[in-house]
């Protein structure tokens, strides 16, 4: 989310280097303090992972990590932020709509980026109560968002269903990578997983509550 | 699997102490190392745990842990064996398979141990090999056997996406607890998702396979 935003207001075309809270920064820097940052959280954990060592990794002095991001919570929030955009659902047809879902989020994960977050993201969400906030907090804003504003009765268990789904195809072909899971082509996984979601999307909500 | 029946063959109802390949053993003190060990590869991964770690954590001597099993390597495969029994979905009608299904593996991991063997397994997996080709072998032997046994047209494929549903599942509910999914009965999960396991079974592979 904002994190791309968060500098040069202005509009002005400023070099990279400017004026933030207690000193210059870069957004190529901040960069490469997050890179560092999440592969190390995602290696050692949360405990076991050091603003120092986030420094050497990253090849600049420790001062610097605590001028940009004020303390190794902050750095772990700010690592765990989660640059995706919310699918526009709006826009499509409803009964296109569980594909749309699908297509949007195997998209995003497809990005080189995308895979080392979800990597780190899944890491240490298992052991560590702030990152597994983060993650219900995008949730909310992907899915549970999205189907309250177009009016989907019950969209928090709607969204679960989804949710699960979604985040077993991540889990199964890019981080277990699963067989045959991980070796089928997109629009094999959309051809099998859209339908689900689609149900998930449109069945009443007691065929979704109440045991057959 | 195997682990519970590798000792006393003989059938006789000898005392817990029996002897094995390099001195007397007790299975109370294997399950010991092996809860210790799985804490303490999840919680640090398997490059930064050692035997002599193991040991002190189930309070016993390092070189016990070694008699037990042989190596780290040999210890970490032992603690990322599974012992779940497959479905036996073959006494089940062929309409309530999907719903049989579900059942069989939330009863599974509401159990406790079985709930901290996900989270190692998961934890672990992420970043190591061997526990992925555990994880791949034991979904061959769970979903993708049975599958293949009663005849069902690619087996695989449709294990791919049942095993994706399930873990989902596993993964939401018991190791990130999104909600609202973490809050829901059994019964609830199960009426949601198990027509999806049902489709995945029954659904002509072609609709499995190409885009919509």
């Amino acid at each position: 989310m904002g994190v791309m935003m968060r500098e040069n207001r202005s509009g002005t075309t400023r070099p990279p280097d400017c004026l933030g809270v207690g000193g210059p920064r870069s957004e190529g820097t901040r960069r490469t303090i997050l890179d560092a940052a999440r592969g190390l959280f995602a290696a050692r954990g949360y405990e076991q992972t050091t603003i120092r060592a986030v420094a050497a990794e990253a090849d600049i002095d420790a001062s610097l990590v605590m001028r940009y991001f004020g303390s190794k919570a902050d750095l772990f929030a700010a690592a765990a932020t989660i640059d995706l955009n919310a699918p526009d659902l709006a826009s499509v047809p409803p009964r296109r709509r569980g594909e749309a879902l699908v297509r949007h989020f195997m998209a995003s994960w497809d990005r080189d980026p995308s895979e080392d977050m979800l990597v780190f993201l899944l890491r240490t969400a298992v052991t560590n109560d702030a990152v597994a906030e983060q993650m219900q907090a995008t949730f909310n804003r992907m899915i549970v968002g999205p189907l309250t504003q177009l009016g989907y009765t019950d969209p928090e268990r709607r969204a679960a269903l989804i949710g699960s789904q979604l985040m077993g195809v991540a889990l199964c072909r890019h981080i277990l990578r699963l067989e045959p899971l991980a070796a089928l082509s997109n629009d094999e996984v959309v051809a099998g997983v859209a339908p689900t979601i689609q149900r998930y999307l449109t069945a009443p909500t007691p065929a979704l509550a109440q045991p057959a």
